[in-house]
């Protein structure tokens, strides 16, 4: 057992060795077996604990537990406790979402801050059985049935083709200790009638159900691969990008006579739920529009225009001082030098002196340049977006923090090189951004 | 209940007004339902009721059972009695196969032979989720997802939107008759189990499960016509046919990164099963072969060669005398005019005195040439193919019979007009292919 658990970390995750590994580790079995085997292959990790607040002191158990493992065994570890009721009711998020939204988001800022290199979730072979099913029960598509990947990025999940037992079993070998029920997820009672009803039963009528399991995985993949590409195929032949819109050539579009399963990929990113009246519009007189939240998709003549829904109001926000509260999701903090840590995505931290109030948060426009941090010179914010690959209505959901004219942050993604902080410094001013939506 | 039903066959299958029907029917609760519903619906129908014999006098009771249902609602009807266990050690099939085969074959000759325009049969919703499961619970791809289609050819199936339930109370509210237990599937195990144990747990977590599973097919069957034109358009760019092979151009197919998923979909219906090896036949060296049954592919050079194995010591069959019984599975029988119907794809019927023995059974070669039954004039065998979309295989695959140098039939697509019976014939000869792959 030993043995497989190593040789599938050397032979398909020989990428770790001498990279710095953080592993999610919630204090549950998965976990700690996760913990255990990367400590056996002497790999160099630390654990990072989220405390959810869900479950009030068995919560904080699991915290505890967490961090004295750590300490005992001598391994850096990071913890965290989020409100996630509140975040959950704040952003109309199930709490499933909300925890796996603050989890993540949480991971990426100790990947940027702490120079990680992956970090590592110990979902496993019946996990993946159990969301197939789940998904399977509330309807999907193919999108609900290719699983988790085993590398996305730099999270990985390297005990994705072990099954529960061998884990179980492992754990017992290695006198490995764990905290039960240490999930917090809101599908659990779901998750539960599926593990414990259904699961068996394909167990039972196929002893290898689990490596057949695998086998459908791997199948439906590739299907998953042949789709992108018919999708990525169809829109070079039917869709134009210009002037802000995209649009659909009707008469192309119809030589598909699947054509609604390409307008569905194409466009279900945008929100669209009215499905039927979307695809009557390819039939219907010039003119008619279907709307989601943020986008219309506009007949008119030979073509189908998409195009995001402008919000005019909303198009400047002035910012007279750094203790005004902006009508927008801004934050301002004064620090010591001492708090400065890394720029993050949505966090930078500029010098007081260099910055001119009122200051102004608009949307970018043809001929803004800035200076990129980190690089010589100045560089056009288009060209910035074209080299960052940024979709149509990504350049449209872009705001730009301007002093004085001159640009201060593309806000979440790069900051100017003239406002940074450097050996001169007085005063750090540390701006945060915290819109859900442009992050 | 009943005007659903009643609406759904209006609007959904409206073509089948003024058409000639025939309805598969068991005796069980699904097709006495849809035969009730048909005959409520004032359409012109006939029954057809195989007796697989599998169940001893249970079989039988069923075929009385229908006989008699017909005869009391004047009700052509059509039964059928196989020896399915013989039928299935012949042709190493499982029972399951095996019946579906002679049912659908028979079916097929029903249409040919009465002059059906639809054969329907009674499949329904919950049908639909078990093989669904049947298929997950043993690995499969997204073909084993899709489902059946309501309309195939000339296969309706019109049940396919009513869940088990529906029908039940439908066959309760209208006091219809059945037989219990009449389904002779070898899979009845296993669909029990998923039938009453899993089934039921995804309607427990989800109410409206059955419509969010119909959600899901149709999701999937739009998912699956993307990948037809992803495996289409590749094969357009990659694949030349020629000399009788499949070239595949190695260069252009590792453009596409899914190359495997590629390869796959074009080769899998020939039967290869070594496909690790396979995929790495695109690098290893000039000169290896990966075979199937009946397959071989050849890397050579910038190419993978896809050919039929010639068995040439097969290639041609001399048949002496009429009471010979050949090398070959080709039976003659010598008929009665009384017995005469119409040639079917597999039997044709020629005048003993146009043909001259010793006769040949033997490829097609190029300059081939017929005088098809049923058209004018003569036509090369190789426009034939042509005209009939055969594929490269589907050629090499035809045998041709031939007296004298010339061809009296396309081994199961075509009569030649000159050895058909006229009002001077004395002596029939029915001619019988049964071959059960060119077929």
């Amino acid at each position: 057992m030993e043995k497989k658990f190593q040789n599938h970390i050397i032979s398909n995750f020989s990428f770790l060795k001498d990279k710095k590994l953080l592993l999610a580790t919630s204090g549950g079995i998965d976990s700690m077996v996760m913990t255990y085997l990367f400590h056996k292959l002497n790999l160099n990790f630390a654990l990072a604990h989220c405390n959810f607040q869900l479950r009030g002191t068995e919560s904080n158990d699991d915290e505890t537990f967490v961090k004295q493992f750590a300490k005992e065994n001598k391994i850096e570890c990071f913890t965290i406790q989020f409100n996630t009721e509140n975040y959950s009711k704040e952003y109309k998020l199930s709490t499933q979402i909300a925890a796996r939204k603050l989890r993540y988001d949480w991971f990426h800022e100790l990947i940027e801050k702490e120079k990680f290199d992956y970090v590592a979730t110990a979902h496993h072979l019946d996990d993946q059985v159990e969301t197939f099913l789940i998904n399977f029960s509330r309807g999907t598509g193919l999108d609900g049935f290719t699983g988790i990947p085993s590398v996305n990025g730099n999270i990985i999940r390297p005990l994705l083709i072990f099954s529960r037992e061998e884990i179980e079993e492992y754990a017992k070998e290695n006198q490995i200790q764990w905290r039960e029920d240490s999930s917090n997820a809101s599908d659990k009672y779901v998750r539960n009638k599926i593990r414990h009803q259904v699961v068996p039963v394909f167990k039972e009528l196929n002893p290898s159900f689990l490596s057949s399991f695998q086998n459908t995985l791997e199948n439906l993949k590739q299907e998953q691969s042949l789709i992108n590409d018919a999708v990525q195929n169809a829109y070079q032949n039917v869709v134009i990008e210009e002037n802000n819109q995209l649009k659909i050539t009707i008469s192309t579009l119809l030589s598909y006579t699947n054509y609604k399963a390409y307008l569905y990929q194409w466009l279900h990113k945008y929100g669209f739920s009215a499905w039927d009246d979307l695809f009557d519009l390819v039939h219907s007189q010039s003119g008619k529009q279907i709307f989601s939240d943020e986008y219309v998709l506009l007949k008119d003549r030979a073509f189908l225009i998409l195009s995001k829904i402008e919000k005019k109001e909303n198009e400047e926000y002035i910012i007279n001082s750094i203790t005004e509260k902006p009508n927008f999701p801004l934050n301002f903090e004064l620090c010591n030098l001492s708090d400065i840590s890394n720029s993050l995505k949505n966090i930078i931290f500029v010098d007081e002196s260099k910055i001119q109030f009122p200051i102004k948060i608009r949307k970018w426009k043809e001929g803004d340049y800035f200076y990129p941090s980190g690089m010589q010179g100045k560089k056009k914010v288009s060209k910035f977006f074209k080299d960052e690959k940024f979709t149509l209505f990504q350049k449209q959901d872009t705001w730009i923090l301007e002093s004085k004219n001159e640009i201060v942050w593309i806000i979440g993604y790069r900051a100017d090189d003239r406002f940074k902080i450097d050996n001169t410094t007085q005063h750090t001013i540390k701006i945060t951004f915290t819109n859900e939506k442009n992050i």
